[in-house]
């Protein structure tokens, strides 16, 4: 045996190992997409495409406010957020990435190459689909959060819940309206794609804020995608 | 002359044109870009990056609140908001795209092919660039807005203005600290990028809110981006 044939038989037997910092996990062994997630809408909708992409990912439940704010985790987001996810090739380096909608673009372009989950750059469903993404990550999303907290730790401020209850059914409406007039039951193009991945968790938990029967396309919509097996399973992921 | 040549001919003399409805334009002959703005950060970010990219548009001012109102609008932008860019061919066919973020990409994605304001697709600037896309509309804008928003209409609310300023600062701290970690003088990778062009506008009037001059990188990096021409080109359309 040669010197470098060796020194491949030991590179070979010594796996490549990447340590984020996290106890839980320890360093795991390269590759690996590692999702750091909670029970919130953000972290399921990454969850979600993970799930439909068919890709293997650890799952690293992570306890929201507490395990977020230690010096490791905000080495991988200074805002102390989840979703993150750590992406490592198989030479041990790591990209990680915040932000949910980010995280929707980056796997889709990196792993939906057959663009079943999302639409091919350069169409105008592509941009639309983003389109959608920030209305909800900018417009939606801010409300309805903003209409919780409120619900939450301001149960008395009946003003804002008012205001944030009327700026939440305007954003529906939108949805709603959407979803009309594309009339193939998703909202955009015609299959499911990251417009209606971002949109699932939060239109899930809305009856807590109105009666989302006023609203029949998100109904159905909603019906449609709760069916889906991986949307399920990634439910299932605690 | 042939009658195909004739038809040919008759084409060449008869401009094709589109008409968004618009009665302060009218129908214009394609091919043409045309912005709606109005004075908000939100409109002057795109503003800022046509002027970069050299591409000849239409700026057309739009009455915030007004015109976003009526119903020939709406058609372009449902949320009744700006800024909307309608992209017609030389066709006359029409590409209609709202929200500030997924206009940026998308004209990035067009007329960016040298990436001088953007960063290629696949590479990890690309993503950093979305992810700091979506940390701005998603979390620094709506805490710069609300800010905004009680201060002139709910001046007296006390609680509501420390807690949204407390916000606006954690969130400006964030962007120092990136600042800081790269050291490039720009938010992302060595030159001016969409990251950077997201978050000026609201950079430059944020001192109405707290003292900017606390975050050093932020105040270099301001300066640094009002001395492009193309910046000052942006502010003084109106």
């Amino acid at each position: 045996m040669t010197n470098t044939a060796e020194q491949e038989t030991k590179r070979r037997r010594t796996p490549v190992v990447y340590d984020d910092g996290d106890k839980k996990t320890g360093p795991l062994e390269a590759p690996f997409i590692k999702l750091f997630a909670s029970p919130t809408a953000n972290a399921q909708k990454v969850t979600i495409l993970l799930e439909l992409l068919k890709v293997k990912y650890y799952f690293r439940a992570t306890e929201f406010l507490k395990e977020t704010k230690e010096p490791w985790y905000l080495k991988l987001n200074p805002a102390g957020k989840v979703p993150v996810i750590v992406d490592v090739n198989e030479k041990g380096e790591a990209f990680t990435l915040a932000e949910s909608g980010a995280i929707l673009l980056y796997l889709a372009e990196k792993y939906d190459t057959g663009n079943k989950f999302s639409y091919p750059q350069g169409t105008a469903n592509h941009y639309k689909e983003i389109e959608f993404l920030f209305f909800h990550a900018s417009g939606l999303n801010p409300a309805q959060a903003s209409l919780n907290l409120t619900k939450l730790f301001d149960s008395e401020n009946e003003k804002d819940i008012k205001k944030f209850t009327e700026l939440v059914l305007k954003n529906y409406k939108l949805v709603e309206d959407q979803l009309a007039a594309n009339g193939t039951g998703f909202l955009v193009g015609d299959h499911i794609s990251l417009a209606d991945i971002i949109a699932f968790p939060h239109a899930k938990v809305a009856d807590k804020f109105f009666d989302v029967s006023q609203f029949p396309h998100i109904s159905q919509w909603r019906e449609k995608l709760e069916s889906f097996e991986e949307v399920q399973a990634a439910y299932a992921k605690k």
